[in-house]
């Protein structure tokens, strides 16, 4: 059976990677693609790289028959997302790669994206989109959140341990280095080539970055107590790809056997042996994450490493994962694609 | 029915990528990996982003047993191939993606490649391998000759334009720009990351890429005369792509009409409208090939721009188009994987 | 004596660029930077490399007390540049980096930048600021007009060889590839690192860039005929550097022996021996140009490389070698500064 | 008065740095360039980007004549350096950029370079060239000993927080980022442009990299107890530069007044205003040091960022510096060029 599929926010990057994976998925047809300042565009013309694709062109979100639709993708800008996807049809199902149905308490979403929340009974039904953790929830969703992609990285190393209680919730640090595509398609003088290759640097410093709020609300209902991490992004000049650094308290060994024991069966999240730490370079472009631990001479403390591609496994990767579940297809597929090296 | 597929020099970049491509390929099982002086190495320990696949052990070609197998891949280096190819049992069928088969007259690759050829029965009866010219040829073939990366690049925009005779055979020029995966990986100074990024330059200046070899053999037998193209390979700081620019004398309308007529069939080769030119960004990790074709404002000169990408187009992707008309299958299966951008 | 220089449009990539050099000069002491749309913000805030400089804070022109100036270097925008030197007191010397002045005769200007020049008595006395050939009218001048930086890299190779007549004027091929920062400091999608890094393309195909109004001008006063070549850009993903290489019609040794005879003296140009080819890696931060000749091998045909800095030889080191001249110091003064390697 | 300057192990990139840095020092003069393995060439075909100075044929180190030296850079392996050091007349003062003499306890250095060290007495002579912290004993110093990169920036952050007593010393964390030239001009896999572009990865994690040494001797000094740090370093896809971020327990304003007390009369180390961050891209290729000072959301903690360019500031910009001061010279002379952006 085949999946009748609308990206809505299709002319930026996820919108792209999201029809990038689609474009091999056997049971999923894409039948509309929007971009409201681009509508009446191909795809191919904002896309080139799209151009031995049969696609829709793109058109207004009005002008979309949503009842042709079982399931829609909103790549939108955060806040444009909740009233878009208020204003949709019930019959839809709906996965948001937005921040907006990300936190839970209006209160929280207040203060980490500065207003009311415009969607408030569906910010509450919303499922945070973490497939590994919200599995089945995210099955008999309607409406599913992407999480942000520094969010996803973090969480992959940080709730099996939190859960756990193997590390020491007063002493976490995550010190993350993204590359570029993560800020989008978005014209500013720090993205330009010119500015970004040769240099890094770290930004959003000192706990202003808002996938915290993420990190605030999924660790403290882990934990059974408020958890506040420590957590700097640095901008590295690459394209795709997320290192995540974390500092723990906590026995190396304990520490690896709980991150191995959580991702066993997953097909997605790989292990490595204690001792081994992962690289970007080795996930480019696919749906896997790869987590390593070492053991700090400092007795009591290790480090753990996460790895993962932006776009795919922290972004749109995630959203077809979910997608498949909330389909009744297999989890993984069109998803096994092999990471791009060199 | 499913292919049991080996690999020899799986170590390399053009064997990691085909492992890459048949990971998703529905009807091919690798079964032997060779790279000899990695043998007893994991797959994964050599190329950690395979981490995910079940691959056999890396060993040595002397410890393969071919009568399990139905095609072999063989990507070890010029001069090693023709010895190795040599000495496999005449029931596998062969695909090099070497120099070593490309060049059918023992002469020509003499000059060229710098001694006798070891093998010169297979050298005759091996099958160039540019699926989009001799198909017919390819799926009857024992032993098929993977083309050089560039050269292929470069055929995919004269060899139309030669067989009409809408060109001046004497004035061609080729000034080519490719990425760095192209010369492997090895060991040397001018491939350090400190050395190429952020720089870049001609090389194999006036004559001498052995390239050339492949572009006299294949345009002098299709203009039924001797052709000598000018041709400059510049190495730019990138992974992946290669962009040939042609300047060529004739008319750019007849230029395009004769490759939109070309490929107009084609799965992977795409034909942008006239005065459109393609970008390597658009090709990359994919089989796809793109033209395009630009008037000169001198009457009667011609710009035709190609862009692929080495790795896959230029060398593994076209080993897979080949052996999947080698072994019956679907020339696209495993190969309709939508380019990565960004 | 220590002279007073003013820069306009000190926002930009040339402005930035000019800044840096003049660091270091002995004999320059800059008493104002404008930059319109930034006036009142510090220099420091906008470049952060220059933060260690005691700069003049940013101002609007009209703000700058030219009769305390003794050279101004004009950073503007094209068309803007003619209106506000026009409006500048007789007194100051001018350097402009703008296109405005660089066609002498107001119909071609009419033709490369679509509309009437506004001064236009200004642009028949406006110098053309390639030093090399210029160096006694730039002495004394009033208004020198910056060359474009792919227009100065094609004359260093092709000047010396129309001036000798050892090459045919009518098969004149450029085949350029210039890294991003010539492109300035402009938001635009295509110039985003996610957009350029891991591809190049050509641009401007087919001889509509307009640098090919300076080649036609210089080339055809050479010449004494016209003489029109054929010129392709690429943009490559690097930030700086210009790769021209040049395929043209006649034997490389007297190429060689003419480019070597015309540039024996001077401080900048660095003709290779016979047979070698220069790297933009080699040139970078420098005001130095590589020049290279090998023989292809078609007889009678040759390749010419040339290596330059867009910034620093291309524009900015140009201004500052051509500023000496007007003032009287050493020319080579605060450009002496090696390349920046790795 | 004009210093004889020879630079041994120049083949290199801190020996091609220190020729590049010394280019335009008025009062050195390089006398002798060595290199073993490639004695008898000329520095022009080792690094092209040289081409324009006059200087000596690489030789090997026994056909120097060190009367005719004043002071000598030792850029050799470590190991080799001890043994070329201890050998040379006592009159010739060196600056070693290895990492041979920068413990001065044999026990920790036989723990961090596994050996015994060949030239104890010297072990104990040399003086650590942090300029900033030892600039009356370089000074007066036969011998100095380069301080390790990573190094340098370390402590940039921590000495002046530890010698105030700001922070608690049992919890200071340094993730650091840097470019790849650390790594030298060595021909390993990981250093290719295929395997480094596009990807970034941790390595030497849990404690185990070498300057760590630098940072247990220096710190525990300065605090007057064992100070152990954790450290864990990352290699980005650039060329140059390092990034250090520091996670403190402290104020954020009094780790901020300390750093800016400190260096408040330093010419290379610029502290930033408290809440601002520096970037490496803002200290390329030249000898500045930026130090960023940000408040975490979790009181009591701060973060502080240092970037400076490896090859300068962290190993042949600092060597210059003090043999400016060992000389006689002005510290900061042939050292103020500005950074190089974009």
């Amino acid at each position: 059976m085949t999946h009748k599929i609308a990206i809505l926010g299709a002319s930026g990057y996820t919108g792209a990677e999201l029809v990038r994976l689609i474009a091999t998925h056997p049971n999923m047809d894409i039948v509309a693609l929007s971009a409201d300042r681009k509508a009446g565009m191909e795809m191919a013309a904002v896309f080139p790289h799209l151009r031995h694709l049969d696609l829709p062109t793109l058109c207004k979100i009005d002008e979309i028959d949503f009842d042709a639709v079982d399931l829609c993708f909103c790549a939108l800008p955060h806040a444009t997302s909740q009233k878009v996807i208020k204003a949709l049809p019930g019959n839809v199902k709906v996965i948001d790669l937005s921040a907006d149905f990300r936190i839970r308490d209006p209160e929280e979403y207040a203060k980490w994206y500065g207003g009311e929340h415009d969607a408030i009974e569906l910010q509450k039904e919303a499922v945070y989109g973490l497939t590994e953790f919200y599995r089945d929830e995210i099955k008999n969703a309607r409406l599913v959140a992407g999480t942000g992609c520094n969010a996803a990285t973090g969480q992959y190393i940080l709730r099996p341990l939190i859960s756990a209680g193997v590390i020491d919730f007063d002493h976490i640090i995550l010190d993350l280095k993204c590359g570029v595509s993560g800020a989008g398609r978005s014209l500013k003088e720090n993205l330009l080539h010119a500015e970004l290759s040769e240099g890094y640097h770290a930004y959003a410093i000192g706990g202003t970055h808002r996938h915290l709020g993420e990190f605030d609300q999924e660790f403290s209902l882990l934990a059974g107590r408020d958890v506040r991490i420590q957590f700097t992004p640095h901008l590295v000049p690459a394209n795709r790809g997320i290192l995540a650094t974390a500092y723990v308290h906590g026995d190396a060994q304990a520490v690896h056997d709980t991150l191995a024991a959580a991702y066993a069966d997953e097909p997605f999240v790989e292990v490595l042996p204690l001792g081994e730490a992962p690289s970007t370079k080795h996930v480019r472009a696919s749906n896997f994450c790869h987590l390593g631990v070492v053991a700090d001479r400092i007795e009591g403390r290790a480090i753990v490493v996460a790895a993962l591609d932006n776009l795919t496994k922290g972004s749109s990767g995630q959203a077809l994962q979910n997608a498949n579940l909330m389909l009744g297809e297999e989890e993984t597929t069109g998803l096994m694609l092999a990471p791009v090296f060199p």
